[in-house]
């Protein structure tokens, strides 16, 4: 019977048969049949969170294992003096509470009982941690009992981590055959480098499965419903759980308060980290990733969760909007004793845009918000399913709740609002949901409320029959080693993978000043519009001075003039490349009409992505049926590296459009396994392909770009190969690794019928100038022999290069 | 200024210096400066159509061209004698109105000199056509002008048209430097094969540019201002007429009138060909057209039409649902004299789902609806944009004309409804758009009216100055040379390729029947998911007994058992690919976590096309990043070839799945331009390519097909290629056309781990029983020469297939 809790919890089979110290606990299994014990250290004991729910949390495990065949003791230990903390202790023990259903006879009785396995003890010095745990050695002996684990529970600051952590490791591992478990409250880093830098320092005194992240919105009951709401619903939402079904999905945490009395720790945070990179993110992962056959293997869920922060796309400086309440600076000021001129950037608004590189989710915005002094308070998911539904009878006919016209949608209503608690709501022109009704009840009706659009008698609604606080849950969670519950190492590095490099390019943006309130109005209404965001309503009058912003682009004309007595299309970089691909799409049309199909030769690098990903979106009369892809130049590289132009091309381009595959002519640098050797004539394959498709090897288009050193294409200076002769295509070395490249040749490159270069950024600007001057010597700059023997020469450059 | 209206209007110069007869009249500007004449020849001229509409738009044009140098004779001809004749033209000319605007003196005195122009004639044999060609010369001889053309306008049911024409072409053509236009009412005909008979008829009589045939919705105002209103808000419309935003288009003509005392046309034609082949097709091409840069160019109108009929996606039996409103059946009994066992199919109602597959629309559905007995008489086209707003306020605090979270949408309002009149309207939070200030107005308030879930003050509502008859309109047209009001020759049949195949298919179908008017509540609204199209509300009892219908998949289970010793997996085929699909996804996920990569070898043909929409669909985590395909065989052809095994690939799994572009691997049939030349060594590259790739050559899947003779890849019987030895791919011979194949050889598909063999359809059934009884005499049957060395063999058998 001992070891039944054990066994009947697969998570826990699983951390046992994969854990040293399991294997160690399943011989003692065998060896010692003494009663076991659990002890329960929480640091910072006397700290607010403890005092508000861990010591609450840490009673509710002991009701619910008291008799189960555990000892428990329960350590409280902070830096506050033994007399002073065990004041403090024992208040809030006096203050704890049973569930509403228990008799207050039983209730007294246990508290009593609890009280006594519980100490308050400081902890502080190496030799305090010693002691501490020559203590547990000690009573667990005298009182004839062998030690399981250990819970070190950390509600301490970030910064004392790593002491603490040193002096476990060190002092206070339970012998061999008991575990460890060492609980860590959030912020866990600032970014991706610090939160990394914090998982060195831990993983050098813990293993991966000692430690226990907490994100306390993972223990919230119908967070925690999430997956298996997903599981046990399988049937109906396996069809609907997918772009073809859902329109939307937003994830919300909206307050009321603002920051007053802890600026000093938002001032160093802001909404994104404070809000969106774990709690709102944990939920995101909940709700796109994969579901696992088994949802109770905290090993697949987690590895599940992994592969949905990896398809996530990356975000863009406009993936974004932020605001700041306007008494927000003010309140920093006076907490903070700055100065008057002072003016904080820090967001107390965002809203984020994300999308889902998958084919599950491809296409489907996944809206984050969250906000400080907004008009209510309320936590929530909306998964908006599509109408897919076309209503006969004109609208006056319709019947609410049975119309398939009307919005049909899944709400994990988390907490607060007009509702008031939490609660699973899915539309009745949906379908009826199943949930564990030992745990969940119908709601009762509540004429008059309206929620997203639909009276509450329109939605199948189910809350908790009994609500439960989210660290009473996690604590029996860690109890139980439901790792699943908690932010591994892994999940936390991708979650900051995902938003470090949004937060570096939002770090001096100015955010939006709203009032506060239901003043808001809407103000803070947001739109997105293929992957970017904006706000709907116009910049008011700014309230608070921000940098002086740059120029657009479109305070400018496009400039045109001669440049080495071709023409010459100048501008900012979003208007150029948005002028080439019309250029491309203009040149294509022509040629398809003309001759039935149209040949573009494309350089790799990085200037050509951003033209890639606008021919990809914008051009959507693009002949790419009849578009022939080549490569002007090709690293010798497998096609699916990184480095290669081929793999760039693949990823902005071919898989957002529709080439057939036999128009695509990857550069064969990699035959028989090998990459780019002589003898496999790769170059001359290339060659018989164009000659045997392309009229007289005259591409319809050819884009180049020029390096700094003057190179184009692969052909550098000081290197004959390719700049002359009868060669189409060549072998060549390049200064700069990987050295050996494919290029396209000169004389084939001149007989294309238009030659487009590319040139962007600052770093050109100076051979930009240079080759303005020189003559015809391709042997100095390659580039100078670019010169089409009748086709026409195009060159585009960004101001950046053309004017500096 | 003689010239002038001819050169003013583009359209015109652009016909003209395509025709001959343009290319005369041009010559005859410099020669003789006669004033010029233009007959109007209408046949029909007593009926119905031309009583209510023909003679008042001749008079509106009469009245538009009059003193702008041509002069006009109208000729009212038809089968009736010409006294009584000339009695009912006389009545209808005396009933011809004049615009509200125009004083009444002005008009009476226009109405008289029409009436002195116009003149009854029978027409009926071929002298009587060379009497009105001889009278038309004549006259203007006698009153010294020059004849610039001559319009036939056939108003006359379509069998009559063959004749008629005949006899214009033989006798009735104008003589040389004057043009002829023939003018053609529907139904042209009824199925593909009837339209393209009579346009091959008409064909040999007249030139494509002399013939007009009229969809009168094209000359409704609104339906005619959806180009130029496209054209003149390209500005506000360039971002948002895509996929990104576009959330559907609907496309409406709903009528509260049933099909009595017209049952005799009606049983033959239905609603499709009566209202959807034609007119809401028209409509769905002016809106899904790519915009040609000058709208006023016929020619460009008319190519980018056709270009949006060709992006079209097939329709399946699934794109629709059908209804017939309950009294039908007996209005045909009565008006048909047929039995009381007498039930009609006809669909008085259809919706149906269109898709077109290019990049600006791919995913939008447009939904095209249509049907009699309903509950209000209104047509409109309506585009509703996506939501792609978020509101932070809750919605309380929405404000209506400008929150962007409340439906944003175009419509094109043809008529009638409870705006009761034509009209554009755009919702006020998307943008004010420009219509021509002298013909389009503001429509006034009218408080209470609620249109498309928005109050009419929430739009900008335009509608036209002065409400024009579309037939006064396509007339005007039809003198100015506009083609792009007209369904040209190719547009027709590209029409009927589209909707023919569906007619075809459904022609058996029990449409749902509806009581009609408001009664019919929810009872024909229908939805759409994936493709397919089904009434929402499940089938209320049959009100008129059907064909019986056939069991249903899910009537049966999966059935398995053995065949040949291996397992044989058999249910009905929607059941057996989803269960296939499963397997090799299954498959696909275990060779992936194992070793990286999954190698799938597929073959070509019919029945794999339903399996790779399957996987193209709805397998949403299938690791199509690391599969590798290969294929099984390959016919000699171009891979572009619609014989193409690979063509096949292409179309139905590649475009919708991403698989890189270097993963893909075609059989090398066209080398050197050459098909499976043996000294070109395809085989051996593919064979080396295996090699490279596949450890030990062990694909990790293989699909396989039966033929009827027992072949399988491109192994037939009799023909020893590849049934052993050494050679991993051979060229082969198949007793049917294209007769040489490329095949993986028996030897190299017997390594591979698993080999599913998919057999389906009744052909299939003997060959599956004779199957079964032989044993391995792959010679015979090579078939039987399947069975992997060390791997899994599974069937895959529809019922049809294995039971008959």
């Amino acid at each position: 019977m001992l070891a039944e809790p054990h066994f009947k919890r697969r998570p826990c089979v699983w951390k046992m048969l994969m854990a040293a110290m399991c294997v160690a606990l399943l011989s003692g299994l065998q060896a010692q049949d003494l009663p076991r014990q659990v002890s329960i250290i929480l640091l910072g004991a006397t700290g607010d969170l403890a005092r508000k729910y861990l010591w609450q949390g840490l009673f509710h495990l002991y009701l619910e294992e008291v008799g189960k065949g555990h000892h428990f003791r329960f350590h409280g230990t902070a830096l506050t003096s033994t007399e002073q903390g065990q004041e403090v202790i024992a208040k809030v023990l006096e203050s704890l509470s049973c569930p509403g259903d228990m008799a207050s006879g039983h209730c007294a009785e246990l508290k009593a009982q609890f009280q006594q396995l519980s100490e308050y003890r400081q902890l502080k010095t190496p030799e305090d941690y010693v002691a501490l745990s020559k203590d547990i050695e000690a009573q667990v002996e005298h009182e004839g009992l062998r030690e399981t684990g250990r819970i070190f529970y950390l509600s301490v600051p970030p910064f004392a981590y790593v002491d603490i952590a040193r002096n476990i490791n060190s002092s206070c591992r339970p012998g061999p055959g008991a575990w460890l478990r060492v609980v860590l409250e959030k912020p866990f880093g600032h970014d991706l480098h610090s939160a990394q830098q914090l998982a060195t320092e831990l993983g050098s005194f813990f293993q991966e499965e000692e430690m226990y992240r907490v994100d306390h919105y993972l223990g919230k009951q119908v967070v925690a419903q999430i997956l298996p709401f997903r599981d046990q619903n399988r049937a109906a939402l396996d069809g609907l759980w997918n772009r073809h079904h859902v329109e939307r999905v937003e994830i919300v945490m909206k307050e009321t308060l603002d920051a007053e009395g802890r600026t000093s720790f938002y001032e160093e945070y802001g909404v994104i980290r404070d809000v969106l990179q774990n709690h709102l993110t944990e939920v995101l992962t909940l709700v796109a990733m994969e579901l696992p056959v088994n949802v109770s293997s905290p090993e697949s869920v987690l590895q599940h969760k992994l592969q949905a922060f990896q398809a996530l796309r990356s975000l863009q400086r406009h993936s974004a909007v932020l605001g700041q309440y306007q008494a927000y600076s003010g309140q920093v000021r006076r907490e903070l004793q700055k100065p008057d001129s002072f003016h904080s950037l820090t967001p107390t608004f965002a809203g984020i845009l994300v999308h889902i590189d998958n084919l599950r989710w491809e296409g489907v915005p996944f809206i984050l918000m969250s906000g400080k002094a907004l008009d209510e308070r309320v936590s929530y998911v909306r998964i908006l399913f599509k109408n897919q539904a076309f209503c006969v009878q004109s609208e006056k006919h319709w019947v609410a709740a049975q119309s398939h016209c009307l919005p049909r949608q899944i709400i994990f209503y988390i907490g607060h609002g007009e509702l008031g608690s939490p609660a699973v709501l899915v539309s009745r022109n949906l379908f009826q949901p199943a949930l564990p009704s030992a745990s969940w009840k119908e709601v009762e009706g509540r004429p008059g409320l309206h929620l997203f659009g639909l009276p509450l008698s329109d939605y199948y609604a189910y809350s908790p029959v009994r609500e439960q606080d989210a660290y009473s849950l996690l604590i029996s969670h860690i109890f139980h080693c439901r790792k699943d519950s908690f932010v591994t190492t892994e999940n936390l590095l991708a979650s900051w993978v995902f938003w470090t490099p949004l937060l570096d390019s939002l770090a001096h943006e100015v955010p939006r000043f709203y009032p506060g309130g239901a003043e808001n109005g809407q103000l803070l209404d947001f739109e997105f519009s293929g992957g970017h965001l904006s706000f709907s309503q116009p910049l008011p009058e700014q309230l608070v001075p921000g940098p002086d912003s740059a120029p657009l682009p479109s305070d400018f004309q496009v400039l045109r003039a001669k440049y080495r007595e071709s023409p010459l299309i100048s501008a900012w970089p979003e208007e150029l490349i948005a002028r080439l691909a019309g250029d491309i799409e203009a040149a294509a049309v022509r040629a398809v009409r003309r001759f039935g199909k149209f040949h573009l030769a494309l350089s790799g690098g990085s200037s050509p992505v951003a033209l890639f990903q606008q021919l990809a979106t914008g051009h959507y009369s693009f002949p790419w049926a009849h578009t022939h892809l080549w490569l002007v130049d090709e690293r010798c590289v497998p096609l699916w590296d990184p480095e290669s132009n081929f793999q760039g091309l693949q990823t902005h381009l071919l898989q957002h459009v529709r080439v057939p595959h036999y128009n695509v002519h990857p550069m064969p640098v990699h035959r028989r396994q090998r990459l780019c050797a002589e003898e496999d004539q790769g170059a001359q394959a290339y060659a018989e392909e164009i000659s045997a498709l392309v009229t007289n090897g005259s591409f319809d288009l050819v884009l180049l770009g020029m390096g700094t050193d003057g190179h184009t294409a692969s052909l550098f200076p000081q290197s004959p190969a390719g700049l002359d002769g009868e060669q189409l295509v060549v072998l060549t070395t390049s200064p700069s690794s990987p050295h050996r490249r494919m290029s396209l040749s000169l004389p084939l490159i001149n007989r294309a019928r238009k030659v487009a270069v590319l040139v962007m950024g600052r770093m050109k600007r100076e051979i930009a100038m240079l080759v303005s001057r020189v003559g015809r010597d391709p042997k100095k700059w390659p580039i100078s022999g670019v010169l089409p023997d009748s086709g026409q020469l195009v060159w585009y450059m960004d101001y950046d290069a053309f004017l500096g």
